[in-house]
């Protein structure tokens, strides 16, 4: 059966807190063999105190093997199957930039490009132009109108640019009108199914129009479409928990994952401090906290070893001001691993703690990616993670009688 | 979603290199409490050198206590669900004796047996006839001919044969004619639908002149059928993977096996060594090579617990020549447990072991089925070890954004 329907059977409604701290990309390598993780490496005193006091184990993100994106890390955090929801790539970059994207919108980004006389592309990037350059383009696509629906250019940066289309019936079955490559005219939009042929035919009105808008624009002067993606059919987080959450996160990526489950979005400001002071802040209001720390991942791709170890300790910094607040249920993970010495996100599980009153404690006193493989939690996919949750905080009753 | 649509999806192609070496029946049993099982007792250190350098783990076959026949067991390795993609009887009586199965067949398994002069089994097996006779009786059932069809009769062994059936719109729904019992005539085969009708009137034809053509056999005056299956429908190996693929078996089930799912079927001789000279050969010609030993089986299978640690040192003893062709991706597991205690295969979980840059190590140094159980693949299903291969090779690109 489906484990939300079970969920939604078996909750109960308790007084309980649960924080999820996420250190983005947690999990890491060695740099030799026999050597030391980036996270074995830091010195994490708090959350080895964590390891103590509670139970570890090894998140496995979607399957063993698969390296998630951000998107699918965080779903499966957030206990939805990220291989029966998959976010297209419109919404994902309208949601990392803070784009609101809703039910009724499709959304594609777009890249600016240079067309030549005879409307082929010369230059896929329009010479990569400033964010500045980028924002006036933008600024002339919002000239644009086409009865029936609301459209909506937000700027990214360089050459790439969101463009949403929001209104009645609208498909995303579209094809990229990116050709990935030079000397080819872009392609037409067409759509699989009438819905998505009625998005075509809005786009290639739009690309049209804009064609004519951003001719004095220079090497900009000619756009093409991709990753045209609706809003997920999703349960919200209040809906599948009964849990009122709060994500308190800086990058507007992971405000939007956030916000397409339906967490209520809080302003922290910049800083990992901020962050913890905003919890602190609206601690009696929430069930769930929902706090993201993006500097393990960003560190960890920038293959920077020593920056990801300050960068874990930095984290590891914050952890009293958090136990000090007496959750019900503090877990502390990574959404995927980010090996420095991958430069990227990678497939291996992730060291995981849970520290609660009811949690069967372990002999792992050190948080690691070597002690957590003899941790209490075993290695377990992350969308069960919860369910843990749910049950350490008293808010699961019991399948059957 | 499917696990194979979505290697498709994010398959890259790289010029890395992948060996699965398979010792069939590896895991075992010790044979008294507390005892070393015979992977624990033989002497191993190129097989240590590889858990020390990489990552172990435990391989479930299908499902924990369910116990696998070599295809099931193979199909897990390969990466195909053992549950989904069953394979028929016939179809693998067929491989076992290097008969290349097509997607226009159904293969069948024979008995010859004894009629008496009322038509009635006196006999199932035909008083176990030498090879030669089953071989002589085969080849007058070769000289029976059904318009429509072509029919194909091979020799197994003593009273066992295989029959082929070729044609278009032939279906398996058919029931053994074997009764499993003395004093009562062959069954009539009956489809369950009409493909499987036609096969069944074919069947019963060849049946009919099979009592003909064996009239002068003596005791071999009657067949039965059983076991009817087609080729299953399953994705080769390139197509789910890109990966060019070569069997290096000695063995024509393991070859049969790999033939189903696409690989290239070399020729190695019958000897260990020939193996290892043909992947040598061979070495640039492919991306994933599957070497298939069976000594560790066999004698498990005979109970004989010294010849079984025998046969795991003379696999080890190659350990070293594979490394030298410096595989960016080493894999060591079999196909299930054949614990010598039991003489059977069994469904305890097998040591495997995985060598490659990208893999975290973890503190085994010894490989054996207590040291795998702390390794850092965990207990992993089988189906699985395909995706940390493609992981471990580079050649799995990232899910979602």
């Amino acid at each position: 059966m489906n484990t939300h329907q079970l969920i939604r059977e078996l909750r109960e409604t308790n007084g309980t807190k649960i924080v999820l701290l996420v250190a983005d990309g947690l999990g890491g390598l060695p740099l030799e063999p026999g050597g030391k993780t980036e996270l074995e490496t830091a010195d994490t005193p708090n959350l080895d105190a964590c390891a103590r006091d509670g139970v570890v184990g090894m998140s496995v993100p979607v399957l063993p093997g698969i390296t998630p994106g951000s998107g699918p890390g965080h779903l499966g955090l957030f206990g939805y199957d990220p291989l029966e929801y998959r976010i297209g790539r419109g919404v994902l970059e309208a949601l990392g930039i803070n784009f609101a994207v809703g039910p009724r919108d499709v959304a594609i980004r777009g890249n600016f490009c240079t067309l030549g006389a005879d409307g082929k592309i010369t230059d896929r990037r329009a010479g990569r132009p400033t964010n500045d350059k980028c924002k006036a383009a933008c600024d002339r696509l919002r000239t644009i109108s086409i009865p029936g629906v609301e459209l909506f250019v937000e700027p990214v940066k360089e050459h790439r640019f969101v463009l949403v289309v929001r209104g009645d019936g609208l498909g995303d079955a579209v094809n990229d009108t990116d050709p990935q490559a030079v000397g080819v005219a872009p392609l037409k939009a067409e759509g699989a199914d009438p819905a998505s042929a009625k998005t075509a035919a809005v786009v290639n009105q739009f690309i049209a129009k804009a064609v004519d808008v951003l001719k004095d624009e220079g090497a900009i002067n000619g756009a093409t479409l991709r990753g045209f993606a609706k809003f997920p059919k999703i349960a919200t987080f209040e809906d599948v928990y009964g849990l009122k959450a709060a994500a308190i996160a800086v990058y507007p990526m992971y405000k939007g994952l956030a916000r397409l489950v339906g967490m209520d979005i809080l302003d922290p400001g910049s800083t990992l401090q901020g962050q913890v002071d905003t919890l602190k802040a609206v601690w009696n209001d929430y069930d769930f906290f929902f706090l993201h720390y993006k500097y393990t991942d960003s560190t960890g791709e920038d293959g920077n070893f020593p920056a990801k170890v300050e960068m874990t300790e930095k984290f590891d910094a914050i952890i009293p001001q958090v136990r000090a607040l007496n959750p019900d249920v503090l877990i502390v993970t990574g959404d995927h691993s980010t090996p420095s010495k991958l430069r990227s996100h990678s497939w291996h599980p992730v060291p995981t703690l849970l520290v609660a009153d009811s949690a069967r404690t372990d002999a792992v006193t050190r948080f690691g990616e070597a002690a957590c493989l003899h941790g209490g939690l075993g290695q377990f996919q992350a969308q069960h993670l919860m369910l843990l949750a749910m049950a350490h905080a008293g808010r699961l009753g019991k399948y059957g009688a």
